[in-house]
């Protein structure tokens, strides 16, 4: 009552005193409940199980950055960036990665060899397909490697935590789609595109996929203005793809190989090839040569995974895998951070970013198909009272659960019924139930009743906690093995 | 290079080539290094515990919301709100809490009983005081409960939350002083206060504790308009605290319990103090009837935690205890959710907030004065090469060991030093390294080396896994004994 005379006063738009609400979340976004909170932790747990075993230590930036450290960095997608409004200060806008906060994160702190995760929300403006888990603000899942290093090593690191955490959420078959930039542009070059044309071509390659090749010739033609014959050029080299045989056969064609960077790309990529071999990953892994990507700022290795098919147990309803498209991606990014330092200093860097989102939609699907029993909460044990009155007594038990770490709910009525109380320990999964009884109380002992299969038994009242504990360990051993 | 390029054909502003970036995160906000991070981890991990030991859910909502939601909700700190820019399509706020959005999740899912929590970050465009732990970007730590429950049984949960996570963090002498709106408002009325003028006098109200009486008094005046008289008369209820007895004391004072709501708040206050007897928190709790809370939506009790002790361990550069303030708060909101429901249905509401960043910059100030070796990675194995061309070999057993779920690192140089390596391993606190040279693998061996006591000795090449999986189980033995 007060809050409303009170929204009357702060609001005198509204002055029916009850205003009408839009309930919803913003266009591109959702909530999460407590279903789908379960299993976002399960995935982010192993996704962070992986990152830490190859030695990673994590950060976090804020939302919103300086605009302009954004401006400059994502080439055709930077009119995809949220902007804040101007309330007197700073020009700021919502982070679009979480790749360039962590450039600038390096160079504002002169670090020089760093190896980081970070998982965390990013927000882009672009037109959200929510049913197959493309949002405007959603997760990424980052590990990067910064620092002056030998050829390749980080990068296949990369690669091979990629494959170890698709591997591990049991998804379904995948490949690791694997391009080099110097590669493509020494093609863009072959075929007769001037240099200040590379990345805006790029991005046209880059949608092939989605697109077809006749569409994503028109593009190259009508919009970043090649020639035909230019086009058709490129086209013969992108639409190549197989594995060591074709780097082979292209380290022999004189026009891409003959000198620096088309060589470079190719003995970059030979080597890629023989690390993958000893990670023993070589069979997820292929060479692609339409791979582009979409960001401005790769220099080197380019790489996506994408699912090739479902595990059994996954059924989208209209039967599309290509919907869910590509899962994880990333690549070398050696000049990002000289952008940010003063003197141009670079430290070169190397990344994968898992697609959670996508994953989500696919596990969510999975566990609907299977009606998979998810708990949500981890309660333990439920104290129950039989009759009246018996509130302090359940508010004692309760406090020394508690205060023994113990995971304890109860009624928050003064006089509940014991069905609802036993019914809401069925529906949530709770193992133990205590129930107090005058009769019990005055013999020094209170009921346990194990909720699945509905035994009871009397302990005492002044060992209570002590047999607690012992029964959640017997449950919990029993759960792991 | 190509990127450079880019740059400048992206950004004709920066004509130059090089623009010039401000290198630092927006007023108000701060990047977490790992070191912070790892801090981090450790609060929200025993904060998590106790919200999951009372059998939370939790959710989790957008980072903004249409504004229209926020509106009206916040009194007199709606000017601090976020707003995005228009950029087309809805307008948009960044959330101020995490309790709006909880009370909009309730309507849109016409939930009616739920206990969550939520752990996420909130925006306001205060004057920020980061020393002091101020941030206009920062975490809150929320757990409500949501439903018709019976009178002060869940209100008191609350506060016992509270109250176990801060004894937990060991942070120093505390103490949650309580209040209820129903008697402050029954106090103004008393005092000749117009109902239409509560809220606003209210945060007047507030500001005792940061500012004098005297000035409290001088704005409720200047600015609120109340005659020296009534504030005077208000300024005598409200430099009362206590406890119990204080209570007591009030009920018999026939202006403020004659009739209804002041009643109401006061037999409510007495059954929360017999609750916290019970829940055997009632040392800490206090009844203080300046405590008021900001915001204007509670209807019920409100309660603070504040310091005022800190731990022996911990020591300010200014010594000021002062300036941490407040580290929870919340109370009773039982109109929010109505105001989002197009029939005003309500679900009456109660919850607790820890402010999280405050007591990080108490952990962190703490873990400075003791040289506290917090590690931030948990790599278990360092594979290091005592000779040259050994790049392979040490891939094949980081690739063994990662497939077997084994924390492992290595160097990313091909050929790297000795010395370099076991420094690194120092210096991270790794515990285990293996040493490969040509002689060893020729004979079938690795060597092991305990880093911290630098003793070495010889394990089968064949069985390394196994060895390594031994050695790692007894460490962590050792480190939970």
């Amino acid at each position: 009552e007060e809050v409303t005379k009170c929204l009357e006063l702060k609001t005198p738009l509204s002055d029916h005193g009850l205003q009408k609400y839009t309930l919803k979340t913003p266009k591109g976004t959702k909530d999460y409940g407590p279903h789908q909170m379960a299993i976002r932790e399960q995935v982010f747990d192993k996704i962070i199980r992986c990152f830490k075993r190859h030695g990673a230590e994590t950060i976090d930036t804020p939302v919103f950055e300086l605009k302009e450290n954004l401006t400059g960095k994502y080439g055709e997608d930077s009119k995809l960036i949220y902007d804040l409004a101007d309330q007197g200060g700073e020009v700021l806008s919502l982070r679009y990665d979480l790749t360039v906060p962590f450039a600038r994160y390096l160079a504002m702190n002169k670090i020089t060899s760093f190896k980081r995760y970070q998982i965390a929300k990013v927000y882009r403006r672009d037109n959200p397909a929510t049913s197959r888990g493309k949002y405007r603000e959603f997760y990424q899942c980052d590990f990067d490697i910064a620092g002056q290093h030998d050829l390749m090593l980080p990068d296949v690191e990369c690669v091979k935590i990629a494959v170890e955490i698709l591997s591990d959420l049991n998804l379904g078959d995948f490949v690791v789609k694997v391009n080099h930039r110097k590669i493509l542009d020494k093609i863009f070059e072959v075929c007769g595109v001037s240099s200040d044309n590379f990345r805006s071509v790029c991005s046209s390659v880059d949608k092939l996929g989605q697109c077809s090749w006749e569409e994503v010739k028109a593009e190259m033609i009508e919009e970043k203005g090649l020639s035909p014959k230019v086009a058709e050029r490129i086209g013969i080299y992108i639409q190549r793809n197989g594995g060591l045989d074709l780097i082979e056969e292209l380290l022999n064609n004189e026009d891409l190989a003959g000198n620096g960077t088309g060589r470079e790309g190719l003995e970059a990529m030979k080597l890629f090839f023989k690390y993958c071999e000893i990670y023993g990953i070589s069979d997820k892994i292929y060479f692609d040569l339409s791979l582009a990507r979409g960001l401005d700022y790769y220099t080197g290795v380019i790489y996506e995974a994408a699912l090739t098919k479902l595990s059994h147990r996954t059924h989208f309803a209209n039967g599309e895998l290509h919907a869910v498209g590509s899962v994880a991606g990333g690549g070398r990014y050696d000049n990002l951070v000289g952008m940010f330092d003063s003197k141009q200093r670079n430290v070169p860097c190397v990344g994968i970013s898992i697609g959670i989102e996508r994953i989500f939609s696919i596990i969510e699907a999975r566990a609907q198909v299977e009606h998979e029993k998810l708990r949500t909460t981890e309660t333990e044990v439920f104290v129950a009272s039989a009759q009246k009155k018996m509130t302090e007594e359940r508010m004692k038990i309760c406090k020394e659960l508690w205060d023994a770490g113990i995971k304890t709910e109860q009624s928050y009525k003064v006089n509940p019924k014991l069905l609802d109380q036993l019914h809401y320990c069925e529906e949530r999964f709770i193992p133990l139930a205590i129930i107090i009884g005058e009769t019990e109380l005055q013999k020094g002992v209170v009921k346990l009743r194990y909720v699945m299969s509905r035994e009871e038994i009397e302990i005492e009242r002044n060992k209570l906690v002590q047999e607690i504990g012992a029964h959640i360990r017997t449950f919990s051993s029993i759960k792991q093995t």
